[in-house]
């Protein structure tokens, strides 16, 4: 595939786009695009309205109006083909006289398919697949998941010790970690469509579980908020519960049936804030598709592991991920990551330690 | 104080140099040494020698010859003014015709100090405390500790999963981290006297502890093994007591104990490398210094965790550290921490998670 230096500027600013929307457009992806005039000056930017609002490539056009005749638009996943809420994109770019189309991500599900296909018929010349990956694993990856496997993206987010504990001996656990490491999990919850938590978590830590900010003024938008409470412990009085945000307490008996509940409510993206027990069960079924991991630099050398049993027995079959990124947030650190498929022991021709 | 942009470079440079030896001059300090012209042209350069062999001043001036003379020598400690097992530097430097000396760390010793008194008698100029921080955070470190506690620097180096476990449930460990991260152990085991670790882990593990490089041969120089063995149990056929570099088997009591027997075999940078029990003992006595903890990403949810019990109850209670540095090492993490001194929990005005 070709595109210009300006083009895969665009493409850089148009995943941007679409990353600042994440959490905003489900069950709809979340999309950047970014209009080119003929000389390769950006004219119009857009993202994905939430639910029954224009899509990106509608929002960038109406933004370049007629500098668009002529031009290139740029976006994250191949314009729809079809009239859901909205009218096709395809049909929109058509008839705003644009000349060429370069996206990243090909429309994967057949409903929606054949933007491309309708976009050429009218004689504008396409490009796919132009920063495709970064697309997938950045801003798409939530709502790809839910058309591969019709089912939300997890995202599991922990706290804890440097030796790996999320409380102490006595149950206390506020705070593991700093300031910025706990403004980070707002701004992360922000991002999802969901906050689930178990029911031991919601009893132990009674937490509100809202999207807040540094002076604890409620965002606008709220995830739902869900317990897993499969046997109806949660309390009536639980923070959880009050008129905050909406709440949903499940009594869905695996992490699959969860996932399917919230899959049903238009989740795509889902953050799960633990404990250990709902964590390792979500692990132990291969539910989670990233993992945000706060480590404080302490350690308490007792207390409950940021993760319950995986019947793990032998270093062999540890549960191994790569490492996304890695940054210090405030005095923690942050390590993202994403599970690789086991490759059983990592050995060496070393004979020992 | 004052120094010139060519003399801070040249200290950065003589810190460097002092690094770079760390781990074969005890009991002197590893320190490092630039000879400038008298138009700021790096013209010698020199490390501290093992014991017996020239101090870095004088290695420095010997490179540098008669260019020395007018010029300035930048030194990461105060040039001594006593006769040891060599003479002392501050004379050289006289006779050297040095105009100028600049100087990270004041001599800290009765026994050394005056090298800076008896230059300025001589008519050179000298700058204290240019660079100090970094020279002390450096390689004087370990050195200054055994000035100040009359005991070795102690950098405890533990590996772990994300989950803060050392081992798998059935006791296995090889390998948790990954290649880089093994090979990094020894060349931080190049830069210590001794390496100790606990009988359990020596009968466990049955480490040979030497320092060998990525094709498993020996460095010419091993640093002394310890085996924390206050009950006698390690078995005679152990690794660690192979030809392969000297041992020594302990039955101290406290790490403190153990301490002063190695501070007294002229040890001043001793590597702990485990196992839990005999890291808590050292934690809860105070006795680390550093911390080099190389996390891999991977999830064990049983086995025992990177560090015994410390006694602690409650999370205001947890022992903090700051972090040094934090860099991807191969596919794993590793962080390097300075203990704090204990500030009470961290407490925030935000009422709940």
């Amino acid at each position: 595939m070709t595109a210009t230096p300006a083009e895969l500027r665009a493409m850089s600013r148009a995943l941007e786009l679409g990353a600042g929307v994440l959490g905003t457009t489900s069950p709809n992806p979340a999309v950047g695009a970014v209009v080119l005039a003929p000389d390769g000056t950006p004219v119009g930017e857009g993202a994905t309205a939430p639910p029954g609002g224009p899509h990106a490539e509608v929002a960038a056009l109406a933004q370049a109006g007629e500098r668009a005749r002529g031009g290139t638009v740029v976006v994250t996943l191949e314009p729809c083909a079809h009239t859901g809420r909205t009218g096709p994109c395809a049909d929109a770019l058509v008839a705003a006289g644009v000349g060429r189309v370069v996206v990243a991500v090909p429309e994967p599900t057949e409903l929606a398919g054949g933007g491309a296909d309708r976009l050429r018929a009218a004689g504008v010349d396409v490009e796919l697949g132009v920063g495709r990956e970064e697309a997938e694993d950045g801003a798409l990856a939530a709502w790809l998941t839910g058309v591969r496997s019709h089912r939300p993206f997890v995202v599991w987010k922990v706290a804890a010790t440097l030796d790996g504990r999320v409380a102490a001996a006595d149950g206390t656990s506020r705070w593991i970690t700093g300031d910025q490491a706990r403004a980070a999990v707002h701004r992360l919850r922000a991002t999802c469509d969901a906050v689930v938590v178990g029911s031991g978590t919601a009893v132990t830590d009674d937490p509100q579980l809202t999207v807040r900010d540094a002076d604890g003024r409620p965002a606008a938008r709220q995830p739902l908020r869900v317990v897993a409470d499969r046997r109806g412990r949660l309390p009536a009085g639980a923070r959880v519960l009050d008129d905050a945000a909406p709440t949903h307490v499940s009594r869905a008996a695996t992490p699959g049936e969860l996932l399917a509940e919230l899959f049903d409510r238009d989740a795509r993206r889902v953050l799960l804030e633990g404990g250990p027990t709902l964590a390792a069960a979500f692990l132990r079924d291969g539910l989670v598709d990233e993992a945000v991991v706060h480590l404080a630099p302490t350690l308490l050398g007792a207390g409950p592991s940021l993760v319950g049993d995986l019947g793990i027995r032998t270093i062999a079959d540890a549960l191994r991920f790569g490492i996304a990124d890695l940054i210090p947030l405030g005095g923690d650190v942050q390590i993202r990551l994403r599970p690789t498929r086991h490759t059983g022991g990592r050995q060496s021709a070393d004979g020992g330690s």
